[in-house]
């Protein structure tokens, strides 16, 4: 049997199934400094300790969609090595804060199978956690992609089923992610906006302005930072035989750039306490411009006294601004083909003190 | 009104106005660790924490010029968003030495303002100060930047005016940049070269002799890093209407790049005290290759036992070695098209000891 | 006499001669996380805190190979600045664990001298060796560069001699690299692989599947990131006038980028113990793909309870996948054009425990 891995196919899949992923990862402010470098993100709370300090924190917080990149990248040689497709997230909530100096390790379950009516392929539902080095939680989301069958040819016979998810993660299941007492000390000087909680309401929409240029060199150094295995990223040569020619960015590379991008206009927005869903709609190359905006959903107060929560969709585009009509699908409801992600997630703001 | 912000215009800024600059900065090792990447400078000061603590310094301290692009990063948004031109710098000084840990907040007083004739733009004129987590000062400069008016057809009552810039930092008002009592014990062995400051004398040229090749993705890294938020770096699709074309390299980036060049020529210029002046000549492209030249302008003690300071005029020059004629001006004195930076600046050297 | 140095010429060396390499460097999580970024390396041992101290090390250990390339890289403005040929490497010994926070400084030994036939070059051969802020050693090793005369026309009067050299480093010899007492404690859950050192033999072939675009941007960031100042590595204008007309990528490069694919396959091999030698046996430029397999050249035991030994051929080729053949050398004896390196390296890998 070969030692070297070529991933698993659906039919190594099983119901209830654990499978506890390689290589845990010390998280280092070399790692902070790099993703800083690929996307500038500006939230203060992550950028100062003297922020994080004031909020209550112990130490400065990492990005929250770093965390979520090293999880999931540890997942990626065990899940979805031979996806033909990420299809969905569902019921991501960040659990606790990580700090540098903490190792975060990975494990998944798979809690729905779907053969394709094809035979070709199927589809894996695996809820995927993240850990610290004394085993609490740090993140945990739902995640499905298509997988290729080894056999075609040959039905599979295992259990199968669809795992019920949520439509969103519900208010009461915000996880607590702010140190509560001292919330109350976020000081807007440090953020330069004054727009709070309050200021937002269900149905604005905000045009980030800036765009920023992709670049191989970018997308390949994010992608093995967070020790992401997937070969379409990478490797020139195979996907030359690809639908598309050429590398294909990693969808949590525009997550990450329009999360930074939404600074302007949501700068207060201090981290992600939950992700609902997303889709990435279209793909992304090497030389496209992305854009974003964003559209409150909803709001919520939270348990943390002084921290509310907005619901919020994150929109990516290619090549177009976006305050050119903050476009987002066709007449026919189908994706525009200039919209590269789709995303709605739970930000938490601090509240107007009183 | 908007929550995000498109910068502020002429119009918007008044004499005397004090503006602090939002997202303070924690400098981690990270931020260390990829500047040396994009760099590659070699200066031991800053490289080894053995070389810092023999010359008296608490820990390695951070690279002048990371500092520099840290606290002018802070000020894009708030003062040159809508620059049609950086114009100028002046009486820039470098107070205390940033260590790794260290927090950097930043904040402007405006201190001209100048309407142009065409009644398109004017000149604003700003002294920003950078901050460490205790507030201590530990960088101030002056620089002016030619701003659109947000209305061109409507005349600006402010009060205007232009300050007094001293042409250099006088040697007397350069900052005690090197802790006193131990620069004695700067090893030679350690830059490699036995060239201290007696051995500079007015009017010495050097060739820095090496090359470098620019890249988008480099200068975009380094932009980032430095939460500098100017689109005209970013935004290829934008910049396609520009006069260029294409995406702008950061003045700062060719600074940094030159200096980490002068390291041939300049071993042990091992700090920047103060910058008296500097223009970015021409603009710099991916695909560029940069030189670099220095030439002594002058030379004095300092207050620091066994330092002295070396002003000195650092140019950067595209896809032409320097060796080639020390190129700077042509003879009608404009610069030559080949020319991207002139820098004067004062570097702290060791003296010899006796 | 310039102050700027043009590097030393065959000449200049002599036989004994020692020379100090300038600019030490403090290792900092910083380094390591940009060098995660360059080449997604997921070995256990390095990127996590906890494995390594289940295995008894002090803290994470730095990757061997950026160990190595920060000491190559100071020898490099001494020693190859006018190299025609990187030749070879031999008798290469890791001889310590570097940890975040050590400094790391260099030293080399001129060992052997022989002037080429046409009068025109000559080869030197330095033994060169890199401490820690103790003075310990934790690298040594021999290399070879052929060396421009700065006179053709004149003989050289030099003693001259060519040293005797290891064909490897034998089972003997090898550094007690791994903290003894607890490499018991190494856990193939973080590994993701149940082969150990018993597992491999002898003769067997390993394709590391997965290929790795190679980016300008990228190997810079490298190279610069180790002060590496070969030109060839940085200068596109000055390379339009050489053989390639581009810029070289550093070989140092390509074998990092070839030991991180081989993570799969050779999951549990997690320290280099010795380098053999190795050639780069043709140029790599941006855009090429490179692609990875092993085999199995020897096995040893250690004086290290549990851990053993593996003699690897590390092989990288370009635009080519591994799978295809294991391609190495053609009918005639000479490497295929597509081979880039063929490295020879004990790697540590722990037995299985009774």
């Amino acid at each position: 049997m070969s030692k070297a891995s070529t991933g698993n196919y659906f039919e190594d899949f099983g119901m209830g199934q654990a499978i506890a992923h390689p290589t845990p990862r010390t998280v280092t402010s070399g790692d902070v400094g790099l993703y800083t470098g690929l996307y500038g993100s500006r939230f203060a709370l992550q950028s100062a300790a003297t922020v994080a300090a004031d909020m209550g924190y112990e130490q400065t917080p990492v990005d929250d969609m770093l965390v979520f990149h090293l999880v999931f990248g540890k997942s990626v040689p065990d899940i979805s090595l031979n996806a033909v497709a990420n299809l969905g997230y569902a019921d991501c909530r960040f659990l606790r804060p990580v700090y540098a100096g903490d190792t975060l390790s990975a494990a998944s379950e798979v809690i729905g199978l779907r053969e394709n009516a094809n035979g070709k392929t199927g589809v894996v539902y695996v809820r995927t956690e993240g850990r610290n080095q004394h085993g609490e939680p740090v993140l945990r989301f739902v995640r499905w992609v298509m997988v290729n069958k080894r056999d075609p040819e040959r039905a599979v016979q295992a259990e199968m089923g669809v795992p019920g998810l949520p439509e969103a993660v519900a208010a009461c299941d915000l996880p607590a992610a702010a140190p509560s007492a001292r919330a109350c000390r976020f000081d807007t000087t440090a953020s330069g906006s004054d727009a709070l909680w309050e200021d937002y309401a269900p149905g604005e929409q905000i045009d980030h302005i800036d765009g920023m240029t992709l670049e191989d060199a970018e997308h390949m150094l994010a992608t093995r930072l967070y020790q992401n295995t997937a070969r379409v990223h990478f490797d020139a040569v195979a996907q030359q035989g690809s639908r598309f020619g050429k590398r294909l960015i990693y969808g949590g590379h525009i997550i990450s750039l329009a999360r930074a991008l939404s600074f302007n206009g949501l700068a207060n927005a201090c981290r992600i306490a939950a992700i609902n869903g997303g889709s990435h709609t279209a793909p992304a190359f090497a030389g496209d411009t992305v854009y974003a905006w964003s559209e409150v959903l909803d709001k919520t107060e939270t348990g943390t006294e002084g921290m509310g929560a907005l619901r919020l969709r994150l929109v990516a585009l290619k090549n177009r601004p976006a305050g050119e009509g903050f476009t987002l699908r066709q007449e026919c409801g189908r994706y525009d083909p200039d919209v590269l992600l789709d995303l709605d997630y739970w930000a938490l703001m601090p509240r107007r003190m009183h």
